[in-house]
């Protein structure tokens, strides 16, 4: 048990998760269980909202908002993407002097654990106990040392049935090639998990390309007119981070001698769909779910809240135990059925890391996944209705010839 | 009852929706329910089918398959935007003659209800006894003589669910201006039912514009620094087809005297949301959900998917009462409480019409919707949870001024 009695702060770093919130509800449930706590703060706006003093108090709320906020996308205390300067580290500590912060949690990415590593290393430095554990947040799931993260599950759940319906309006309409851009940065985990509602050979996304493996422009063009040959439609998923062969990325530099002059504009989808237009003569569209890919509540996994608000409890637990500079991580258990538990991470071995989706699960032509993805991410995703189809029963021909 | 015996033709046209496949399941339903309909053939992609004579055999499909093709996106069948010409026309009525076709269900817009009329018309004129019934469909909710088209409450409910999770990020992050660009080509509502899910006065979306209703950029600009000083932040709705006060599309010309010469580049969000970064010098993101809005499968509105189907067996029925040359409508019954049932139109009442949002229900300053459109369409899209907040009890400063 802890003897260090004191205030709690909570903070969110980062782009928000469709269930950041969920861990808030698991910090604010836990540290209710313990008297050691004697207040728990939430920092408006993530690490600004310490630095500027705008605390908001998560003991006087209502005791059924936090299942409620659980449950809602965003960041409930808000969040920022602010780079912390020496100077700012002085007053976050002032900050928590004078509040008596003895406990701080940082909910968000490498960014936000290299924070708090630095926040704990000033605090010791200064002869101030205090102890400070992050808690993994990122659609992304980059994050180092953890199985996966919360965040992904859900994201990765909007963005497969996405492709999944995006595909159903590709095949009705004589459109033939739909471009969708996915987000991710620098990590292929997300645009991989388009994969995931797959049922039939014909089924969206037809290519998907990895930010893991660049690729040229004509390897694209090649891989798109392959698929239309084969089924008259392409659609193809990107990450918004794609490289090209030069290490650029993709179609920074599309100026080709084949009477496409002039630079693509627009976001990458875009470009890439004038690419196809261009180069093949096919009609093509493009499409950018954007920030619904972070934010759409219908898409949350089950598995993946239940996991964010066991990460704020645990959280909240070790620091009980004495422990700091520790992440919180997801631990997968071995054997056939699902199930996961918490372990702990050091910071210094997450902050500023980044974890790349695995080259052994992308296909040899760098345009699919290989099968051991799915078993890996189907548990984080939940399950996902596939759409049937009509038997493709065809009524012999009998008008005359035109 | 209906004593002419023959083949039914069922056939999709324009842009799919969430639900035009529950009409589907709704005449292969009632088709089956009637010894008059000897065959019943679905047209692969829309009237082309028909013209290239592509029919899939809907008699001959597992019984269950109807009612799960109900539950799918995009067009079973496959659709088309085909403009038919005369020669098509005596195809069309050649295929017909050699399928013994005597019942025709064409699922569309106005442009379809035109293409069916004049199909009519040349059986008329051929001697050729046929009998066909528009099934109404489109998201953009802009056909005339129906209180609403099937379609419309699932895009609704869509669209009302992304402002609102789109609202959420937008609340946590300090990019304060987000623009949100929804499809509904020249009618605005689509764009209105982003308001949908708003419960609290500072719920996004914080403006929406109505193609029905020009607006300068000026005013645009001013009405979001409006927005901004009071709330700190603005989420835009804006309707693909908006127009600015010289009846152009909005964007079209936007180079300003102040510092900015460029013609801006991208789609209609990324024009406005370059617009506010250079007048305003504020940090805008834009956002285009696309065609998840007329096809993410979450999103069906139940109330919307069985008035779907029920056109379709309407349609049916109708044509077995000897009826012709009409379309399906949906009437709401007067009352308190939501009900509605069908009616029928004459095909040149709806053909080639267009119905906009009414102007009525819009507010002065031609930036929000008035209550009376919640009524009509609350009960389309069907109930929307709100999301709950933290109550910003502020923890009063402590620490020592910076």
């Amino acid at each position: 048990m802890s003897s260090l009695k004191g205030t709690a702060v909570v903070a969110h770093g980062g782009g928000p998760t469709q269930v950041i919130n969920a861990s808030l509800a698991g910090v604010i449930e836990e540290c209710a269980r313990h008297a050691e706590i004697t207040a728990l703060y939430g920092a408006c706006h993530g690490i600004a909202g310490v630095i500027e003093e705008k605390l908001l108090d998560l003991g006087n709320q209502e005791t059924a908002l936090a299942a409620a906020i659980a449950q809602t996308p965003g960041s409930a205390l808000g969040s920022c993407r602010r780079k912390v300067s020496a100077a700012d580290y002085d007053r976050i500590l002032a900050v928590f002097r004078a509040h008596d912060v003895r406990y701080f949690f940082y909910n968000g990415g490498n960014d936000s654990m290299d924070t708090a590593l630095r926040i704990s290393e000033m605090a010791r430095e200064q002869n101030y106990e205090m102890r400070v554990i992050g808690i993994p947040k990122t659609i992304d799931n980059d994050l180092a040392e953890t199985d996966h993260c919360p965040g992904y599950g859900s994201a990765a759940r909007f963005i497969a049935c996405a492709l999944r319906d995006i595909g159903e309006d590709n095949r009705s309409l004589p459109t033939p090639i739909t471009v969708v851009e996915v987000m991710g940065r620098n990590a292929g985990w997300l645009v991989a998990a388009t994969s995931l509602a797959r049922a039939q050979p014909d089924d969206a996304p037809h290519l998907i390309y990895f930010p893991e493996r660049p690729i040229s422009e004509d390897q694209f063009v090649a891989d798109v007119q392959s698929v239309y040959r084969r089924l008259g439609r392409c659609v193809v998923a990107v990450c918004e981070g794609q490289l090209n062969v030069k290490g650029e990325p993709f179609g920074a530099d599309m100026v080709k001698a084949d009477g496409f002059q002039h630079k693509l504009a627009g976001n990458l989808a875009h470009k890439l769909a004038q690419l196809i237009s261009s180069r093949l003569g096919l009609r093509a569209r493009s499409e950018k779910p954007g920030l619904l890919g972070r934010s759409s509540a219908e898409f949350v996994s089950v598995v993946d809240r239940e996991e964010a608000r066991r990460c704020g409890q645990a959280a909240v637990r070790a620091a009980m135990e004495g422990i700091t500079d520790k992440m919180v991580t997801l631990v997968r258990e071995p054997g056939p059925a699902y199930a996961c538990g918490t372990g702990l991470a050091g910071f210094e071995k997450v902050a500023n890391a980044e974890r790349l989706f695995p080259l052994e699960w992308i296909n040899v032509a760098a345009n699919d996944v290989l099968p051991p993805f799915r078993a890996y991410v189907a548990p984080l995703a939940g399950p996902i209705r596939a759409h049937p189809h009509l038997a493709r029963v065809m009524v012999p021909a009998a008008a005359p010839a035109r």
